[in-house]
């Protein structure tokens, strides 16, 4: 006999319905291309980022560009990376502790400012953030072709960082979430 | 006897896609974090906003950063917020007419001379945009931290605004659908 | 008699997920809204569009303000656009060989030096990366309303550009898949 195409249309709906109700759901996603080294923009990506696997989100950060201010070890204006022009290049694009403002940076003031508010409010700060992030799981993934241009080593980044990878491998690993560039 | 499983495959997934085609279609969403306190990028959210809301899509804005500026009640430059720290920088921040573009803003004539042009083209200025997403019923939500770290009160923001969220609840508003970074 | 709903509820969702890794796979999707004109962007853009397109992705790339930038035939600062005001607006905005990078641009030194340094890395440049995107059939679209804005024709963009879509046309194109705004 066989499949029942005598029911009605909207009785099999509701049926298709529970089913998929009752199905295991699949672990949420959020991944994020952190090509950004601004101050604000990192926070956001932190933010975001803790926020997501607080709530049990499998989270992909995929730095690249200016992104590897985040997760540069020498977190300072440092000479680093293989060859004269990537290494001027490093020590100006700085580290960590040399993140601008994207707008009303005022010479580098404003991080500080904004990282006193935050202290003052109760607000978890950026290394805060960071910290949060490497305990909550976060994955830390290093773009391999910015790698290449700034001449860096996976040695020379933060240990959360454990994997170079290309484009190909972030799009397997993002597909199917929620996927920013920031 | 049960669920046919004598039936083969290309039977089933036809079956299947005929089921999926007639389920009602859930509603399509998309969702902006709205960082960018630039007229620019103000334009692209507001212009996307509307755009998805005419052919029915759900629009979220979630307004965090300097995309305090094109809610904030004040929109010129004015110390609000508790706190003098945040009365400086919300007095320095602007409001919605004092956005800069984010490149060649010559000291804020560029956003004049472009509305001037968008209105010779007659395309919609960012003021009436923002008009039209509220008509749209375009749903408007403020971050909490944000909020916390300007030290902010909702009733300083314009009237659309009628949530102070979080990045959880972002998050579930946000799932299924298109999620941007603007 | 029909459809047996006496078998348990493991045993339909076993039978559906196997119907459902059994269906011919959807062609997976990457659309980017090419918002910014900045070299470090742009290359970011191109990467991650060769790099999609490689792996088989329909590629949509919806080029719209600074983004023109990329897109102009003329690709000097060339006094373009009907109008005066656009005209002069064109002429400032440049086009693909005067593209600034988003940080320490030190005068537009900077992207000659990275292309300087991508080329030691054997890492494709700007230029090389768009004519891959060519290649592999990477779809271009220009944005309308910026096209009114700029006063700019469809002959004036470089020939990848074959149609001129606005957001209701964009939505559409990239619904299902991963969305990036640049």
């Amino acid at each position: 006999m066989g499949f029942g195409f005598k029911i009605k249309y909207t009785k099999y709906i509701g049926f298709i319905e529970k089913l998929r109700n009752n199905m295991p759901e699949k672990k949420k996603k959020l991944s994020i291309i952190v090509f950004s080294g601004d101050f604000d923009k990192l926070t956001a990506v932190f933010t975001l980022a803790t926020g997501a696997a607080a709530v049990d989100y499998e989270v992909n950060l995929f730095f690249t560009y200016w992104g590897f201010n985040a997760i540069k070890r020498k977190k300072g204006h440092a000479f680093t990376g293989k060859g004269l022009l990537a290494g001027i290049f490093n020590f100006l694009m700085g580290g960590f502790n040399n993140l601008p403002l994207s707008r009303m940076n005022f010479g580098g003031i404003s991080p500080k400012l904004m990282t006193g508010m935050m202290k003052r409010r109760n607000v978890a700060t950026l290394s805060q953030l960071l910290e949060a992030a490497k305990e909550l799981r976060v994955n830390f993934y290093a773009c391999e072709m910015s790698m290449a241009i700034l001449g860096i080593k996976l040695e020379e980044l933060i240990t959360p960082v454990r994997e170079v990878i290309g484009v190909a491998k972030f799009l397997k690993l993002s597909e199917g979430g929620e996927t920013l560039f920031i």
